[in-house]
């Protein structure tokens, strides 16, 4: 679907007329629960998943048939700065990977049962480093976030977003100090992989950034423009577009969760229709998570990017609504109550 | 296949020549594992899961194509004592609904693309009450183990227990009082919803059945015999088939933890070709987990039995298995390494 807008203006405009989550759908699903023959919340988590699921896809006894894992893949100015453990090449590297299947998301999304879109955000021209300029115009950010917007395709009834960028733990690090305060050092983590005396030069570029924009970062799409990077703009993007078509979302690690911030930031309701499928190795995850006020449902000490562990969790949300939408009640099997 | 034994000296005797996991298959998975297109160790206990899984199936680069769900039902002699919120005759009643594909285990089995098997142990004869008499006869109790033997269907390539049995909350947590120590409190909890007096009523139920067998319960056989139940035994003789034919398995929750616990107590070894699913509401689970030794996989707060926590986990190890077998290698995908 085409992007409803064409600046910054119009993608806040978005948030000023969310739909809410359909009541009767809840209520519908909630009876539903009640009926069906185990004991009462034995499931656990699994009901309250069922619930918000029904209540988001309009739909008491509803399906999840059609879940998009949408890849969205950028390159960073600050690369240059050596913040990563690989080499900028391999973003453009890694995406022919996901086309010929042999990474890490085509497995994952093969045992999902999901279908996967990889969108390529003008690998060749990486966002400016952050501690010189903006990383990016209001058009080159107007830009990304529709193309996010319009990478999720309307049919889909579950929404990932994963993401793929040397260097962008960096730009979501410096994203998640801008909105949550704190130091560089608290928001930095090791990534794919730095440490010792890399991790310290990856945290003096995060709070340099932070410091040359210190003016512009109570502005969260600023925050964004100027820290930020055109995949996390993009999942961003996706994000808003499926909050628009009440798609649920599972939210993936670290960097996902930086770009959801930056709508939780506009808006908190703005996430009511994401969950978080797991919490990451990467060190600031867990303190993100809480800030935007989720609770992952794995925690399996991945650190993988690429939409991974939220695709992992896929099949937990398949199980919670299969369980609501297939089983009998007592009535239906006789069953004696409890 | 045909049980190896007759008598419980039989059935300890298995455990005398337990097969070693192939450490060929776990070299090799390891060394394929570090060429995958992914930063070292990004996929977290994914990676670890499948060296595991390789290693028992033999092979470095394994499939998971075949999950098998075996479920136990039988009845008990305490539940006359009303230990819980249901009637003796759910037991019976839910292997129907599992016959006509109602229950959740049936949804959750769909999801996990498992095959399952549903064994009543002679349902209209419950257990004697433990507080008045042993359990089982010795003869009873092989009858039992060797049904959970010979349900495993020998062309499975992972194997989840579960279990139905009014009651067997309470067989369990005598079954973990005796082998852990401690008292009967801390190892009774709500099962499928009691709470108050009645849950006061039942931790007397378990702590006279500590007393009256007190004699006895130096021996893990005679502890499963004295307090557990058929289904509680024919989960024990499913997992030492499994062991026996290193197919892997997954632990559901404090039932079917209880039931490997026996065979912990006669070696630790017996486990080591089993995962822990989940950890499960029951308040006792976690503590029980521990004394095996195993760390969960997924906590969602669920306390259903019926394997359905194991079941849920199924696709986790399937997304593990996947990607060390399924993803391409630096070399193949021409990735820079890092």
């Amino acid at each position: 679907m085409k992007a409803p807008f064409t600046s910054l203006a119009g993608f806040r405009a978005v948030f000023e007329t969310l739909p809410q989550v359909d009541a009767e759908a809840v209520e519908a699903a909630t009876a539903r629960n009640e009926t069906l023959t185990k004991p009462k919340g034995a499931l656990g988590r699994l009901e309250d998943l069922a619930i918000w699921y029904a209540g988001w896809i309009g739909d008491g006894r509803p399906a999840l048939e059609r879940p998009q894992v949408a890849i969205f893949a950028g390159n960073h100015g600050i690369a240059a700065r050596g913040v990563s453990a690989f080499p900028p090449e391999v973003t453009v590297q890694m995406v022919a990977n996901y086309r010929a299947g042999g990474a890490a998301v085509n497995q994952l999304c093969r045992v999902a049962g999901a279908s996967m879109t990889v969108t390529e955000l003008e690998l060749d021209r990486p966002t400016l480093d952050f501690t010189v300029s903006p990383a990016m115009t209001e058009d080159e950010l107007v830009a990304a976030l529709a193309a996010g917007w319009e990478a999720v395709d309307d049919e889909s009834d579950l929404l990932v977003v994963g993401e793929m960028g040397i260097g962008n733990t960096t730009a979501a690090a410096a994203i998640a100090a801008a909105l949550f305060g704190g130091t560089a050092a608290e928001w930095t983590g090791r990534g794919s992989g730095v440490a010792g005396s890399a991790l310290e030069a990856k945290t003096r570029v995060v709070a340099e950034g932070l410091e040359l924009h210190a003016d512009a970062l109570s502005d969260p799409l600023e925050v964004l423009r100027c820290l930020g990077g055109r995949e996390i703009a993009a999942m961003a993007g996706a994000i808003a577009r499926a909050r628009v078509g009440r798609t649920p979302v599972i939210l993936d690690g670290f960097i996902c969760t930086s770009a959801a911030a930056v709508l939780h930031a506009l808006t908190p309701s703005a996430l009511d229709h994401a969950i978080a499928g797991h919490v990451s190795a990467e060190g600031a995850h867990p303190a993100a998570l809480a800030r935007i006020g989720k609770e992952p449902l794995l925690d399996l000490g991945m650190r993988l990017g690429e939409g991974t562990g939220a695709i992992v969790a896929i099949n937990i949300l398949r199980s919670a609504v299969a369980c609501l939408s297939g089983m009998a009640t007592f009535a239906e099997a006789g069953v004696s109550g409890g």
